[in-house]
Formats: C-alpha cells, structure tokens, sequence
C-alpha cells in the first residue's frame, strides 16, 4: 500500500484521538481487514492460511475498537468518502463500462411493504430499452432485515427466478433486458460483509458514518452514473428521528457526488405499510396488478413513490429535463404496458415462471387467515409502523437471523390507510400467515398498535424533503 | 447475577450513548470477561472449556468495543466506582482482617530513578513495629515498563530475594516484618490482566477512568484501610499534561474514598530522574546508603520525597496528628536506623542475602561505562525527563516488551540537578551497561536532551499539590 509502515493499531488510535485519516491509512485498514478475513475463511475450511506481515495483521478487537472510534468521532467527508472508495474497491466489482449504457439504481434504506424496485426497475428498464440513450439498472439487492422485507425474498418466491448468477450472466442480461435484480456475490464488497457482521456484534450499527460507507461501497460498486436514494422517515424508518435521517441522506449523498456518481435522495414518509400488501408474494402479486394496469386504492402510495422514484432516475439518465416530467413519463411507461413487457422480460431471463402473472391472487396460497377490525367507528389515526413490520415478520415473510428460510405467503393486507374514515368492524387488516400458530402474537401486535381516533390526525407527504449535492453543503 | 438477562452486548450499547450502567450490569460485564478468559486459558491448554450461557459470552470485540465506548465517554463516579469494585472481586484478593493491623500502601505511576517504595516500606514497617498502633504495608508491585522502573526488578537484584510468594507467606511476612513487597498473583485481579491487555491491544489505554480502575483495582485488592497516590507530572510522567494528572488523581482519590479507604494523592514533579541512580541494582544500592545513613547530595530529592510520602501513610496509619509530623517521624525512623533493621527483616524475610548491603558499592559490576560531560559552562537547564527513562531502558534496565529480562547493572548516575551549575567537562550522567554495544544510542539520547543554559531557569517544587476527599467534588 504505502511505503513507510503503517500499523492498524496506529490507525485506531488516530481516529480514537478524533484526528483525520489519510487516504493511505484508511486503504490499509481495509485492506488488512479483508486480508484477515480471507485468512480466517482459509482457517476454517482447514487451509494453512497466508502468513500476513505485522503491518497487515489486524485483529477482531482492534476492528472493534476502529468501528467504536468511528461510532463517536465520526468521519470528515474526505474521509467518509475514503473508506467508501476502499470498501468498494476492496473485492471484485461489476464494470458497466462494456455495456456503453447509462447506469442507475435506487436504494432504499428499508421499508414495510416497499416493493417499489419491483415497478422500477421495469420503468426505467423500458424507458432506457425503448428509447435513447440506453440507461440500464443494475440492482443488486438484499434479504428482508428485522422489521423491513428484501427484493430477493420477493423475486425468489417467483418459481425458477435465479437472483444467485454470475456478475457476466449479470451483465448479458443487462445487455438483453436493461434491468437484472440480483444478490450480492461473495466476492463483492468483502470488506463490507466483513465490517457489517462486525458493527452487528459490537453495538456498531447504527452510525451514519458506517451506515453510509455500508450502503454507498455496495451500491458504488455497481458502477453506476446516478443513484436515487429512498431515505424512510416515520414510524416504521430505521432512523430514530427526522434530522438524523436528513443527516444520513447528506452523507450518502456528498459521498456519491463525491465519487462521480449524481446522487439524489428523497427523505419519504414511512408511517404505515407501502400500497396493499406487504409479504412476500403477495407484494409481487400487487406489482403485477399495477403492471397489468389493475389499480387497486390501496397502491395509490406504492404507484406514486415508485414514478418519482423513477422520475429521478430517467432525468438523471437524460431522458427528461426535469425529475417531475421524468415521474410523469414513468407513469406513462406502467400504463402503456410497456414496463410490463420489460417485467415479463426481465422475469424470463432470469429463469422465473412467467405463467403464474396470469393469475397471481391464484398463486396466493396462506394456510390460516385472521381479520383485524376496526374496534370502533372514526378516523384510522396512527400506527407503530416498525411494529407492524415486526408483525410481518413474525407472521413468517422475515427472518430472526441471516439465513433462516422466509414465508412466500405470509404477510398482511392493509384495508386503509392512515386518515381513512372507518366503521365499526370494518377490516383493518388481513393477516396471512401459512401455519395457524403464527397468527396470535402479530395480531395481538396489530391491534395494540392500531390508533382510532374522533377527528382525522394531521398526514404526513409521501415525500417530505429532496437531497441533491446543490442544498447540502458536504 | 442478576435475575432478568443481561447481555453483554446491550452493555456496550448502552455505554456507546453515553448511558449511565448500573452496578449489576457492570457487575455482569466483568463477570463475562473473566469467564471468558478462563474459558480461553482451558482451550489454551487443550481442556474442554465450560459452556457459557448467552447472556454469560462476551467476545474480544464486544471487549474492545466496551473498552472504546469507556475511552470515548467516560464513566461518571458511581460507575467508575462500580468498575472498580467488579475488578477488584474478580478473583482473588487479599484478606487483612486476620492480621489486625492497619493497612497502607503507596502507589506511583512510574517515573524515572523513583525507588521510594524500597525508602517507604521499611520506614512505615518500622513505625508500625515498634509503636502502637499497628501499621502494615502490604505491597504488591510491579515491573518496569515503557521508560519506568518497576519494584519487583529492583528487589530481584538482590539474590535470593522472592517476589513471586503465596499469598499466605504474603500474611505471614506482614505479621512478621509489617511491610512485605511481593509481585501480583495470576488469581489476584483477572480482569484487570485481561482488561490491561486488551486496551494494550486496542488503543485504548490512555483513558483517565480505565487507568484508575486497573490501578485501583489492584491495590484495593490488598485490603486497605489507607492508600497515597504519587501522580507524577512533568516531562517524565506518563500523563501527558498537569491537568490530566490532576483529573487522574481526583478519579483515583474519589475511587478510593468510595470503596472506605482513606487515600490522599501528591501531584509530584518528575523534570529529572528521582535521586542519584536510575537502574535495578543501583536504586537499591541507593537506598541502602540512605538507610545506612550515607545521604549523597544526589539523593536529597528522594529522601524528601519518601518522607513526605510515608508521612502521609504515617498520618492515616494515626502515629501522627498530621501528614507533616509524619515526615518528621519517618526521617527520624530513617535517621535512627530502626527503617534499616526492617529493611534487613523484609529482604531476610523474602530470602534475600542481606549480605551484599555490607558493601553495596561492590555489588555493582557494570561491564562498560560512559560519561556524558557538560558541552559548556551554564545552568543545567531542562531535559525531556521521559527520554531519559527510555535511554536507562535502552542501556538494559527496562524492557522492550513483557516479559524480556532486565540487567541488573545497567542504569545511570545523575550528577548534577536542573538549576545546578555546571562547568565546561564536568560530568553530568554516566552510563552504565553489561554490554558495551547498548552504550551508544542511549549516550546521543541524553546529549541529545540535555539543556544547559546561561541563566538557571525557575524549577517546579518537588510537590505540586496534594488532593484529598476534603478539595474533590467527587
């Protein structure tokens, strides 16, 4: 890396003393960090692991105290920007450059019943097929996470739908489709699956700082020309309040620009589940539906979110002067059945069965089913949206910890919508789930979190605030 | 532990706000550390570890994590008292009660030439002897480190002489002789050693609160009524600033008074290395001219400083009515030759060949011996005191990791104290080695540091302050 020897410790100490790190110190640091990560790999599959110099050594406790260091001193833009860059370049990446395409993806920091890739996607995929200039997205997901759901474990409940394939398979598709929605390889991002594991066991998660070099190495790592990020507010975000979620879409947003990457991101209201449903197959059968140009009231939210999401991403991609006639020409696309013929194309290349969009509320298949009613007449008020994710999850659609297998038809189906006027017994919502015994404790959930009140309460926008490099100052 | 689960992990979350812990969490976090070192001391020798419950698991990291959170935000008093205790408890301690003897220790946080301990010992076991009430000093040491002197070397170049006794010879040597001076037990404090090695490990040893519940820690482990701390400050004191040292002397008076042990903290300047010798045998060979009444010029800050010292052990031991006729009544018990008689005793006692005090000039066998003279007439003037520790380290009294021997001859003699006047030529170190080779760096060390000047320049007072319960908030 450099040429006088720089020692991890020296550089936890550093940080610890809140002093800035150079560019060479924080390469280093990653750099021993996936280098003992591979060595403990090599130890466990019992190979004689690589002997590492006394500068490349680094220890858990000392990738701990790192991570505590950066919790409470945080990191100078420069620097935020460094670890970013190391962390993405600290495995294999995907290189677009091939592809002569305009890349752009949207992340989001996690949602209940966000299904929003699954129709943009297709939008931007259309539009960028259709007419020029070529813009592609290549999005690589994650798995549903604590009280918020994963594209992958939506796309997999597709029968056949590969999201494991190769970054080449990756690229043909792209090539073919100008979408592909896939996991993260092994090899991608390393020093990020190592670090997050790390943050996850040491109290160290929930930095901005670490959140952002997390999500941007990832995303960055796509080789991407624009990124829309959908940073959640409310109830149901994973930012504990308004300002610190405005703080993290700065962060993630100077670290963008800051790599040659426009970056936008949009502060959305996250108060009560996205569309109609949320679980797993029954959020692709609501996709299909608005592909299919059947408009349910309930995914008047989702249909919104998912043009202005879509909107930014083709005025990125050049394909409209503004984000606003960008959302407008998204919500042509979805209606003129074009983003459907995309969803179809972008389903069959990856080996999923297409037949079952014939009749998706068929393929809808739950074992046990509850009602939740209103308890009285008035106006549908308020909610724990974080609990009502955890409800899902524990109707089975989540996971209580990487790896465990997920419910492709539990979930639940939302009847109204916060301010909705509603009678006595009217259904709040539909629980899902596909083993009887799981209904009991997300329903009690449920109905402890579901707020009735005389009046209507005050409603939040859908989107509360947009971040672009020109109103921050990062 | 406590009824309801704690895990670890919830700790250094809580600590990372900047929450205040409790007691029984606290209580919880030690437990886990020591439990987990013992279960990695068994699989270290390829027994079969116990099985720790999950509440009970706590990693390196998590470790490292909690180590960093503490360094970052402190601990308020109640905590840090808390921390303490849990330490002090976590293995073995040490039982006084049998003895029925007051008991008091002096602890100093390493300097330069500094062998009061070897002064204070026999003087505070000879008042306690001889007159009554009964004073002991029960004194568990430790070894030279980074650019200090430690007890236990400077003992072991007397022949014979054991350091590494059971605690129950420990009681024996106390009831006996009042003063016994012997190196920590393996089971004496484990979390300390553990915890000491991880911050060693992680950067995280500067902390103010973990420095004073390692040091703490320990010597409440010795069961004591009374306790007074030398904090040096100056160019030779491990904190880098006065203030630091004055807010570490606070934490550790305020720590000490909350566990029921009386303890007062002297603040005392460390510019230049303590008395005439820096070195293993020759900070005996020091004291022992002290205490057979041989008083070197060189040594008159030493023996004011012992003094004083033991005159506040003196004071809260009740022989006194105040810490200043303490010091008047050690330098008397130094001057009467009752503190060599016990001298004599403690070194008999540890099975020490007490005949080598009969020349201890002889005893001093050097192999190879340079002079640094004075580059020109003037006023010495100043000296970075702490490159002077590592120059003595460097010549083979120190050394440079845990575990690596000491030579016993290695050292310097001081020959002139800052404010001296000094002429062109005349000596003001010699250097001493077993090894000629070691000569040269630690020689261009000193001349290197070594100011003379051509007006005497203002000296700090060997005391700089005194803090006691009565002038802390805490």
């Amino acid at each position: 890396m450099s040429d006088h020897a720089i020692y991890p410790l020296d550089i936890v100490i550093k940080k610890r003393d809140g002093a800035e790190l150079t560019k060479a110190e924080i390469e280093h640091f990653i750099h021993a960090v996936v280098l003992n990560g591979e060595q403990k790999l090599a130890e466990a599959r019992g190979e004689k692991p690589a002997t590492l110099s006394a500068t490349d050594k680094v220890t858990d406790a000392q990738i701990a105290a790192f991570l505590m260091a950066v919790f409470q001193r945080g990191l100078s833009p420069e620097e935020l920007a460094n670890l970013t860059t190391a962390m993405r370049f600290s495995g294999e990446t995907f290189d677009a450059a091939p592809l002569h395409t305009f890349t752009v993806d949207k992340h989001s920091t996690g949602g209940v019943g966000d299904k929003s890739s699954l129709l943009i996607a297709p939008i931007v995929a259309a539009a960028g097929l259709d007419l020029s200039p070529s813009i592609s997205v290549p999005m690589i997901s994650g798995r549903s996470l604590g009280h918020t759901g994963g594209t992958l474990d939506k796309l997999e409940t597709i029968p056949g739908f590969d999201t494991q394939i190769s970054m080449a398979r990756f690229a043909e598709i792209l090539r073919e489709c100008h979408a592909s929605l896939v996991g993260q390889t092994p090899r991608l991002v390393p020093a990020d699956r190592i670090l997050y594991a790390m943050r996850d066991h040491t109290g160290t998660v929930e930095s901005p700082f670490l959140i952002t070099a997390s999500i941007m190495s990832k995303k960055l790592a796509e080789s991407l020309n624009a990124l829309v990020l959908d940073v959640k507010v409310g109830s149901g975000a994973f930012m504990p309040t308004y300002e610190k979620s405005k703080f993290l879409a700065e962060l993630m947003v100077s670290t963008g620009e800051r790599a040659g990457t426009r970056t936008a991101a949009l502060l959305t209201t996250m108060d009560e589940p996205l569309g109609r449903f949320s679980g797993n197959w029954m959020e692709v059968w609501e996709c299909v539906d608005i592909l299919q140009n059947r408009r349910h009231p309930m995914s008047a939210d989702l249909i919104e979110l998912s043009n202005i999401l879509s909107g930014w991403m083709l005025y990125f991609g050049g394909k409209t002067a503004t984000p606003e006639a960008g959302a407008k020409l998204a919500d042509d696309i979805l209606r003129s059945g074009a983003a459907y013929k995309s969803w179809l194309q972008i389903v069959a290349a990856h080996q999923g069965d297409t037949s079952i969009f014939n009749d998706p509320a068929a393929f809808h298949q739950p074992k046990a089913t509850r009602v939740l009613k209103a308890s009285r007449a008035g106006y549908l008020a308020g909610m724990d949206c974080k609990e009502v994710g955890w409800a899902v999850q524990r109707l089975g659609a989540g996971r209580a910890k990487p790896g465990d297998p997920v419910s492709a038809h539990a979930g639940i189906e939302s009847h109204a919508k916060l301010g909705d006027k509603v009678e006595e017994g009217q259904p709040i919502f539909t629980l899902f789930s596909e083993d009887a015994a799981l209904l009991d404790e997300p329903y009690r959930m449920l109905e402890a979190t579901v707020e009735i009140a005389n009046e209507p309460r005050q409603k939040q926008p859908l989107i509360r605030e947009i971040i672009t490099k020109e109103n921050i100052k990062g």
